[in-house]
């Protein structure tokens, strides 16, 4: 019997998306063998990740100016990709800290060149989005971080800096697919697979063309984007499987709708945990209203012991994977697209019984 | 109905395999969720990543002054991580040029320190494995390259160069389990996994330890070993379902007999093939006797429409994938640790035929 699993990443995926998989996993499509055993540069495979491109593009509408790279190492190695593509000129950066990732992106960035935070709500354990001033940007710098949800602490943008001239790099890892994007506001969007769009393994990068070919001498090849542009993804194997699977979760959001239709269930979703959140005597959010996120909902009872509690108790329903990060503890409800409508009525459904018996 | 796969890589995997990644896909184990979907946090997962270093530590026998460490990016990357992180003294590297990819890291390595050339094949297409002369090497250089087996050419390493205190460095991206090594020998083992390991997208390195904490300063965290050997593989999400994979595979060679049964059997498919290019009137490898490659036998006839002509038919028959690489041409049969001593003689018989009917 399958779970309800709220974990933040790798995540649900479409239980179709993963029936599909099974019946092809050894004879992929009549060709004899399993699409983990077929050559990258087969004429089926790279048809196949033509259109995995061409089915992201339409969902996400990319313009024509973008390139979408299909890379490795998650959204860990894009925090030093990015500055060692972008830091052509002034080698200036921004960032707004919205947690530990931001972080972790702006410690990278700081090997090769400068560092400005223009906001940060580390004072509140990231619990809301900081306040920017544009008069505090830098004209000059190379790239603006941001991280656009915040896995963690359950925060998301939902208005954008202005940075005029300055591109705007986003790290989308945990919403990317989960509601539509003006993919022009931004220079590079980067998000690691493991959360909304497939198995870990597989990193997106969808950047502006005019970024690309401006590497810092010292970059690997690997690292540099227009190594990855020139050669459509393919300069060495690409992490076939997780495309794949990742092609067939496009399919399946197609399917659904596209990212209107994404975002509408998920607000649904996000609703039903939220406002019974907001009316609990014993689970709260601690998170600033206006800055929640549709994908990661943390939430506490203030009391560690009835966390655990509930954790178990809710682990037997059949909900698991809800302890939350150590930094926030608590528990923490990861929704992303493939979670079903029913696994979050579910939980809110424990969790009314729980505290009625634990009032 | 299953083809006989000769894919130089992502390759051929054991069929039992496939069929219990199949069985597991939606329901890993009971847990009620596909692998696919668990956190690499879980207590399950970190057991399996666990078995999985178990296993592949016996079946190489790998000593305990070595961490094994499983990244992502292919060996591709490892040009880059090699030198960024053994360049910690003389930044000097010595390398054997033996075919694409040994330039290729020799083409990183010059970005970070300096490189000499000890011996090279590629006077003659990189058809033998070049003699080295002790007395060539740099006594104070960082490291000393090989590529132990090449994919392309079909040659391998059957001696090793005595490098004495210099760290010798090995991609073995395609030859790795085929035969048993000596570990000790060697400083630093790499490989990427979707030829004889598992599907594309998982990268092992086995190091010793001594070599870890000195990289460059200019070095990405997620390109620094010590990131991944404190973290224990786990510093951001692995490839997971490459992983997992790969576990099964470790477990079938485990069932086989370890290193020195897939020996012997490699040993035998490849004399099958070799036996029969030696005494064929229009086949013929084209690689020194003692250099050749258990694992990629390529072959030619002389003639390119002859060539295209033998591929078509033995298409038909169920033998694929046999299309040379385009700097040699002809043919290549890649037999890997799971391509069965049938398909090799399978191949043979369609050759045989084929010479009958091209007299």
């Amino acid at each position: 019997m399958r779970v309800y699993n709220f974990s933040a990443g790798p995540a649900v995926l479409p239980e179709e998306v993963l029936q599909e998989a099974q019946n092809d996993l050894i004879d992929y499509k009549g060709h004899g063998m399993s699409i983990m055993e077929m050559s990258h540069r087969s004429k089926p495979f790279m048809a196949l990740m033509e259109e995995i491109e061409q089915d992201l593009r339409e969902i996400m509408a990319i313009p024509a100016n973008y390139k979408v790279l299909f890379l490795q190492g998650g959204a860990s190695l894009q925090f030093a990709m990015v500055p060692l593509n972008l830091f052509s000129n002034s080698k200036k950066s921004d960032f707004l800290i919205t947690g530990a990732w931001s972080k972790k992106a702006m410690a990278q960035a700081k090997v090769y060149g400068s560092v400005k935070v223009i906001g940060s709500s580390e004072d509140k354990i990231f619990s809301y989005i900081p306040q920017w001033k544009e008069s505090d940007f830098t004209p000059d710098a190379d790239f603006f971080h941001i991280t656009s949800n915040n896995t963690i602490y359950g925060t998301r943008f939902t208005d954008l800096p202005n940075t005029g001239k300055v591109p705007l790099v986003a790290d989308m890892s945990s919403n990317i697919l989960s509601e539509p994007v003006d993919v022009s506001r931004y220079a590079l969007i980067y998000a690691g697979a493991q959360k909304n769009i497939g198995p870990a393994g597989l990193t997106i990068v969808i950047i502006r063309e005019d970024l690309i070919g401006k590497a810092m001498d010292i970059t690997p090849i690997m690292l540099n984007y227009q190594t990855h542009s020139e050669a459509d993804s393919a300069y060495n194997t690409p992490p076939c499987y997780s495309l794949y699977i990742s092609g067939l979760v496009f399919k399946w959001v197609k399917k659904m709708g596209g990212l209107e239709a994404m975002l509408k269930y998920n607000e649904e979703k996000a609703a039903v945990l939220y406002d019974f959140l907001d009316q609990s005597a014993l689970f709260s959010s601690p998170v600033s209203v206006k800055d929640r996120s549709l994908m990661n909902v943390p939430f506490v009872t203030g009391n560690p012991d009835i966390d655990a509690q509930f954790i178990k108790e809710a682990e037997k329903q059949g909900l698991v994977t809800l302890k939350g990060h150590r930094s926030v503890g608590g528990m923490r409800a990861s929704i992303y697209n493939a979670m079903p409508l029913d696994g979050v009525k579910k939980l809110v459904e424990v969790m009314k019984k729980f505290e009625a018996q634990n009032k």
